[in-house]
């Protein structure tokens, strides 16, 4: 079986609200959009921003809540980077979780809630190689 | 900016029976783990386990919460794999949440829970082309 994870979907509940964050603070582009979902081609795989309510009538799950017990990490290539994402994305419609520092496993990071409440970390890992496809290849 | 995803990670309780149902489930071989937290890499980005409880600490974000408002999907290459999986996740651990049946968008998809109530669809989508890494790309 591939090792392989096809899509992550977000539940949102204003798509306008969370496009502003993915395109404006993020600088993605949507691959398509109508009025209950958008999809972001990414690196290998597809992101989806789905009205919950639609979500929850796909999988046959009601009550989905939040904020869930995960997060998303966007690698960028310099620690120097991390700060000023967080910033625009706070501006965007993001709510500052954690301002970046340095863990102690090394490297640089901090935390941002998207407007749905969804976790996302913006990383400085230096030891992770990042190909020009934006592939990302554990490493120690 | 890169329209790129480092990381999944996923809050988890109990990472040994956690760990059954990515490695028995889907047969994913991790490429790290220790005692809290386990890494898979997959097709062009890195999948972590990792205690709620840490998860937490490193996010500086409390009382996170199940089910989350998202949903992971694997995609197979043909509809007759979609419930056999289903099944063997179920059996691994998990929790069937819908049974395959086709959405009128086309394609065939059911959905199981892990056992920290994370969502997973297991989807045929034959317009997806997956290639030989595990790399999917959109299509209408």
């Amino acid at each position: 079986m591939q090792q392989q994870i096809s899509v992550i979907t977000l539940g949102v509940s204003d798509l306008a609200r969370s496009r502003r964050f993915y395109s404006d603070g993020f600088s993605w582009t949507p691959v398509f959009e109508n009025e209950e979902i958008i999809f972001y081609q990414m690196n290998g795989f597809v992101l989806g921003t789905w009205l919950t309510s639609a979500l929850e009538r796909d999988m046959q799950r009601n009550g989905l809540v939040g904020p869930g017990a995960f997060a998303l990490a966007h690698n960028v290539s310099s620690q120097e980077q991390v700060q000023p994402l967080l910033d625009k994305l706070a501006s965007a419609g993001g709510e500052l979780l954690r301002a970046g520092d340095a863990p102690v496993h090394g490297g640089f990071r901090g935390y941002v809630a998207d407007p749905d409440d969804h976790s996302w970390e913006i990383a400085w890992n230096p030891a992770w190689s990042i190909d020009e496809n934006g592939h990302v290849t554990f490493a120690m």
